[in-house]
């Protein structure tokens, strides 16, 4: 068994980790670190771990992670670049779940995150965590750095389109939703059920850290410059994404020719799934599952509208990770991620 | 007082119909009919109306309807329209919920809606009742379209922009969301809690029944035929509406020049508010009201999204068929309409 | 019209109260304070409020709460036990929802909520504010302690078989369920959508506050010391408080008999409606009004449960505030109180 | 691998049941039956098990189900009586979802379910399906009578007081409370979204069939009759039972006694879990998991309540039953069966 760190999982992408790790047949979890909870069982903050772990947060500086094959970070921006690179001097690989080794242009990412970066030079080692894009690199790599909830849905919706350049590049609309989870485990009047349930709105119009992310990996996929509008909005429920991307097509592809195009791309991806021409995909499809379903939709001459739905918690976090964490270990990729939805 | 009549009370737009005639201080409800539930108290269906209202559903053959000043009808497509020009000509004005009469071209009517209509000869005599753009015509009206929910908030985004003529009307995108009301009171399966709770997804891609209404507005007012893509999705909530519009521009008109815009048009409107520079509408805002809040926010040189709410039952169906009868009674138009949004 | 001032409105109670004061015909609102956003206009915080309110948010050090005929404290415990006497001296009269002045037993009070009272020579003028046990001396009071929202709702539904002598006073059993609303709008982990959202459970199963202002409620009315198992729960939702009350009967009246007893108790209470036999109320059929519905079954020859419903911001806050200041300002009690229930 | 028939499984109990057995080790789904949807692929109504199984509804006529090693009735009430005898016959297990066999007088079943026992023979044979008093029996069995959700819930929270004889058998308070896909997949206007959410009621407080049911399974255990009153209330959630029960104690167990009590009663039971002394389960905390949670609190002298969650569709019903199949089947009890609950 492979030896598994954690540093700070007392947020809702940690406690999501934790239940998928209970399932993986080949890693067990040796260290969970929280400078705020140090000494509390996990299950004692997360009663659905009961039975399922025997062990207590500990304290970061306590020691352990250099013990490990693999540490996650499951921290907010900047506290992962000031540590990774010392655990990687220890052999010890890292994924890290925040923006820290996201974005290529390290000045485009102190602007979005209002930070210097602690640790540039690890900015061009670190490999994208999308494994339809990135797996064999992923495979090879010490330091991944796990994708956005956002650009996972986003980007995995647009790249058959993109690939094949079959889009206009400058004229892409991701009109995105996703569950109140995203925002966190975090105390605030902004996410309190009174405030969201039974309520529905946009925000970040203005800008949002996902959309130098997006626009990165999309025109690395198109090879060029893309012009990306995103809008997130705000679900009065606790999981799932749901992209509505609009674009303008260049060719005259039929919906045949479109739901092929995206069968054979994915036809090996074990975590997309392309539905039935016609198809709405649900985000609770996809709850507490790895799976990205997507379904493409020719509106008119010009107009396609494709429809990507995830759990942001899992194929756009805690999921994901494992996934990369599969890949850099040498194990079978869908080891843990293999359950149905939960549905309803 | 004048007397009221309305037809087929028993689904959601009926019950917020009676909900909000009951604080009405210029009309009395006189006749509510239901063939499936004559004889019984309306309160005994609604309980929030214990109290306000002492009468049962009476059968719509009856009688009594022909007393009324005016008669609403609440009642799935195809009702009104067999049923208006006996109304008309004993003197009793009408509004109409449903879609009957809100298509001017008949064909397309009855592509969309399948079925013959039973009144062809009254579609254009009935005015389109969104008064923020035909209130001297709905003063003057017998007959009025009440407009659909979608068609509402879509419609009030939309006025300032292409009645000045500053955007591409070839390239319109409404993503819109609604409240799980809007699909009605009727069983399903569809829209039970355990499917809907906790879910998001689109519906209608391939084409909503909302899609010719709202072309049929914009293009009035633009003068001009209008290219749009409407995606509507269904909200794990009960009420409210959301239009995220995307819109090209063909100026230059800097985020000031449109705020001013938008706030000069809707100036004299008391049921729609622009709200401050980058503010993002939520639903929350005008439940329970009569209120379309709207904000308008310039992205890049030429991409504009326009953000608007509604309470699909209020002003994207109850609400504003009161307005229209205040106008239509020469009733003060915010009679019954002033109360504040319920929130949270 | 009669200037009211409130402190502390930033909360949900707050924000109810202002929006329930805005259909008052008999009084405005003159100040608003919090030390907090002190300068904020009080719709930029609250934009259901817009178009209602041209005000700021002041400092409550600022002044102009002498010149009120009456002031609302909306703050936490704790706050207007240090204020009070001074606005009474000044000849303004105070209504306070916290539970400063509930609880007649000072030490009782200390214990509970675990502080010093600031102003125990008050806590006898005080009145409790139930209108129906209390409703003359409310009209004569300077200072009204406005009820917590499950003891309005607990013994509203107890009254008659209290008054009555008609139940054993030493096991009445109150499982009470309410919605998140009530435990406010601070920011806490607990009470964020994606914690409370899709989920249930009981809290304070050893001990809650409103146990000993409940219990000094009953015992009043049943003329001896009650003994009462209280265990509150916490609802998916926003507002509404649903009382299920198990009570032993000592005598032997009629399921008949019972319900006359209840219709009769409240027959002259506009805020009380007495359901009918075999009814289960429904909190969303007092959602966003003032009224407590409740129905009495007679389960076995020993056995009756009372089920009773309020809105937990309205009859079990901000609703009953207004009836006390009505009663207090001698203003028609149902004065901006008699809009419908929000149904759906 | 052994096969396995489902019965009807377009319901919510059918899905959850394939889902569980989309993880199973030891058997297989051989035939799925629903004769109103023969020929539609089982992913193509349940898009969650899409990549899961890769079979159709087929008609229950068309046969095939007699080769299978056990069937499970995931069937409405009436169904499995008609059927079992046959299948039995031919060396079939059967497990049945519904009533039919788990009321042992079948003229108690007649009156609360309406109809006349089509294999009343069978009733005796049946063997009521909880593991955690029957488990010895259940292995032997041909037919299980899977339990009823609320009666799971109460009879695991009263086993341990009720076997040792601490409490007054004479006055049980049962205040359950049950997320709505207990009310089943059926079109129906009182389980709408619109109806149910942002809503809280009791239901069938003058008599629930589950009532006769868990009245059955405490006298049983208590050996002689119990008098329980038993009131239901429906929240505005997919899935969680949350039970909270009300005794009077006849002895003076102090709090730690009834907690030690609890532990050593459930020690070998995988699927029961005593929370530690003064826990609130939440409903979530076992959501998706076939865990039954429980907390005993002593509040006084003479009264213990106790707290028992469950997931009404795993516990509450296809996760007992596949705990159920895995002792009539020799297969380790667990299989299927561990993941740790969804949270959030």
């Amino acid at each position: 068994m492979k030896k598994i760190g954690i540093v700070g999982a007392t947020g809702y992408t940690g406690v999501e980790l934790l239940r998928i790790l209970a399932s993986h047949s080949g890693v067990s979890v040796h260290k969970v670190t929280s400078r705020a909870h140090a000494g509390t069982r996990i299950d004692a903050m997360f009663p659905n771990l009961r039975g399922h772990y025997d062990i207590e947060f500990s304290d970061p500086n306590a020691g352990g992670l250099a013990e490990c094959d693999l540490v996650f970070f499951a921290t907010p921006n900047g506290i992962a670049m000031k540590h990774t690179a010392e655990l990687l001097a220890q052999g010890v690989k890292v994924i890290d779940f925040s923006a820290d080794y996201r974005i290529k242009d390290v000045d485009v990412w102190s602007q979005w995150y209002g930070m210097e970066h602690a640790s540039p030079d690890l900015i061009e080692e670190a490999v994208y965590g999308l494994p339809e894009i990135n797996r064999e690199r992923i495979q090879h790599a010490r330091l991944v750095a796990n994708p956005g909830c956002y650009p996972t849905a986003v980007s995995l919706g647009m790249l058959p389109l993109l690939e094949n350049k079959l889009i206009n590049a400058n004229n892409i609309i991701a009109d995105c939703k996703s569950g109140a989870s995203g925002a966190g485990r975090g105390a605030a009047v902004a996410t309190l059920l009174a405030e969201v349930s039974d309520n529905f709105k946009a925000y970040g119009v203005s800008g949002h850290r996902h959309l130098p992310e997006i626009s990165q990996t999309l025109s690395l996929v198109a090879n060029k410059p893309v012009e990306l509008t995103f809008v997130p909005h705000l679900l009065p429920m606790i999981r799932g994404i749901h992209a509505t991307i609009y674009v303008e097509t260049t060719n005259d592809q039929s919906q045949q020719d479109l739901q092929a195009l995206f069968e054979e791309r994915y036809v090996q991806e074990v975590f997309v799934d392309v539905m039935p021409i016609g198809s709405h995909p649900e985000t609770r499809s996809v709850k507490s599952s790895n799976l990205c379903r997507i379904a493409v939709h020719r509106l008119s001459r010009h107009r396609v509208v494709v429809l990507s739905v995830i759990d942001n918690l899992v194929k756009g976090a805690a999921g994901q990770a494992v996934q990369n964490m599969n890949l850099m270990l040498d194990i079978a990729e869908e080891n843990a991620l293999q359950t149905p939805a939960l549905l309803p």
